[in-house]
């Protein structure tokens, strides 16, 4: 066993909380001396202990001279947990291995300034890919202060997500559909436009056999039509925020906020973007699913305003000019002009393929 | 070794021939005795002998009381070669394992029949789904007397196979559009529309590094607007027929076969895909490419004329409801009413993803 082959173990043990930690990343850690493990843990929840508190408790007095493998730096700061730089300091650990930085720009080194000043080795790097790309979302919010969004889409192979009579039941399979229930699950909100909740009258709820937590319900809607006898109004399963332009019936908002549903007006005559990530991430909405008609794909796309495309691609073909695309909008005029993506990941789901993309960072 | 691998290895030498013994299928063969591999043989070409030869003759004298597996039905009939059967009861077999019968329903079974008539004893079904599918253009084609037809797209991951302008250029990477010529190596015809023709110009030829077999080109023009100067009328690349509807310009059609093209009228106002897939039935072409505009996609769609879709996407978004679509036409009302598929393969090619899809046989 070697440097990678440690950090590979707290890799896994950090993985496999993906989902429990929110709104902390999953970390994991491993403490070695003279070859053998004496200890592991991983953070399980947010306000119980990190995982170098884990895996030092387990390691007990045997710590001293050991070396810990850490998926990401120790934290420097008192937050609902001391500061584990210290605790490692105390714990007479004599090297530390860190896979990525603090993803906070104002807080990144710091922890590892913290251990080298005690004398403490340390190094930073090994696993940095997979560290960061398992706390991705996290990354991004710490360092944009807006949600990473990710925007789902359940396609035919000729790429319509409905028939030209609006009609998309079921475009997909069942598994598909239930690995959107995960995706419900695994975000903190859901966002949608107002044409589908007139149209669709959706819940916008997680519906898992196990179980599963509801994300918040974001609704985009300038002109405020939400009809008040709308599922997302009515049925109370989910905390939900209507986004509106400056311009709405007051009357209606009022009555609408009885059910405990928020409006909230810009001061712009539409709803912008860019504004609405601003203000999800004022309130530590850390991730977003945006599952809207092809009108709202398109207005993320051309803000730029995503880091992941989830695409369920259906053995069906709908065909069809009057078919509803996956990305409505204008459109560009030149294929070189097309937004550019890098394809991360390809599976088959159920009858389905399962499409996994991301904006191609050019440069 | 059991029967199970002298047929897998007979069918990766039929494997390896693929592309090469046109019109004829793709067989190999393996003679075994007493555990020993004594022969092995492949068809390679038409005209020259069929793989049982080749493995029969390998073995020699050997083949007395040997085990024969052949990846289709010995032949029954005197052809450019006399029968197998006959051949394989002379050369002392005493047992052979046959994968698929010959797929003309005039003919299956007699070479297994004169086998067992020879005191041989026979089995059949070894193998036969690969057996099948490696020779699915040859076996759809014997038994329905037409053409096995592969609809080709590129498109955006939205669906899209070019830009609201027609701009197409470059939708897939150099390794896509490179696997699109292995493709028109592959069949004996490529199709198109006359729009196609006329927006784009091509010359619908086969470029491969190592040279490649162009494809005959057929081009659906029903009122013969195709220009004199276009590529496909002035290059003289390969043999070019244009269907046509009953009322065209007789001027035009002799000037175009000065040429070398020629102009196929049908008896009908307009080119129905049938009588054209029957025509091309009856001069013996096998496999058809048809890389059309999203309207000639469409009639083969609405006319259940196609036996796979090959579709590569690419990682863009083009966007916009008046991009060209994979499929136009009039499309479907509602998603039960889609054409079903059933995806056979995906996998990564260059930066794109390549997606092969069949109608799925119901019921």
């Amino acid at each position: 066993m070697q440097d990678e082959d440690y950090m590979n173990l707290a890799l896994k043990m950090a993985q496999s909380t993906k989902g429990q930690t929110n709104p902390n990343p999953v970390v994991g850690a491993v403490v070695v001396k003279h070859g053998q493990i004496i200890g592991m843990g991983a953070h399980l929840k947010a306000g119980t202990p990190h995982a170098e508190v884990h895996a030092i408790r387990m390691a007990g007095s045997e710590a001293k001279g050991a070396e810990l493998y850490v998926t990401l730096e120790p934290c420097s700061h008192y937050g609902r947990t001391p500061p584990c730089a210290e605790l490692i300091c105390k714990s007479g650990i004599k090297r530390v291995v860190v896979a990525v930085l603090d993803p906070n720009p104002l807080v990144a080194g710091k922890g590892i300034t913290i251990l080298k000043k005690a004398g403490i080795e340390v190094e930073v790097g090994i696993g940095k890919e997979q560290a960061y790309a398992m706390n991705e979302p996290f990354f991004h919010f710490i360092q944009t202060n807006t949600p990473y969004v990710t925007i789902k889409a359940a396609a035919s192979l000729d790429g319509k997500t409905a028939a030209k009579t609006g009609d998309s039941k079921w475009i997909t399979s069942p598994e598909s559909r239930l690995d959107v229930h995960q995706l419900r699950h695994a975000n903190d909100a859901i966002l949608t436009g107002v044409n589908t909740i007139i149209h669709d009258n959706p819940h916008l709820t997680t519906r898992l056999p196990q179980g599963g937590k509801n994300p918040i319900r974001l609704i985009l809607d300038t002109h405020l039509r939400t009809p008040v006898e709308s599922n997302v109004i009515q049925d109370r399963a989910a905390k939900t925020i209507i986004f509106t332009g400056k311009s709405i019936d007051e009357r209606k908002a009022k009555e609408i906020q009885t059910y405990g549903v928020e409006v909230f007006p810009f001061s712009t005559p539409t709803v912008l973007i860019p504004e609405v990530l601003n203000e999800l991430g004022k309130r530590n909405i850390m991730s977003v699913l945006v599952e809207g008609g092809s009108e709202i794909h398109a207005t993320f796309v051309e803000n730029d305003a995503f880091q992941q495309i989830i695409m369920y691609v259906a053995p069906l073909i709908i065909g069809g000019k009057e078919a509803i695309p996956f990305i409505g909008g204008t459109g560009i005029e030149l294929v070189q002009h097309a937004k550019k993506l890098i394809f991360e990941s390809i599976e088959n789901i159920g009858q389905d393929i399962k499409l996994v993309a991301k904006p191609l960072k050019e440069g």
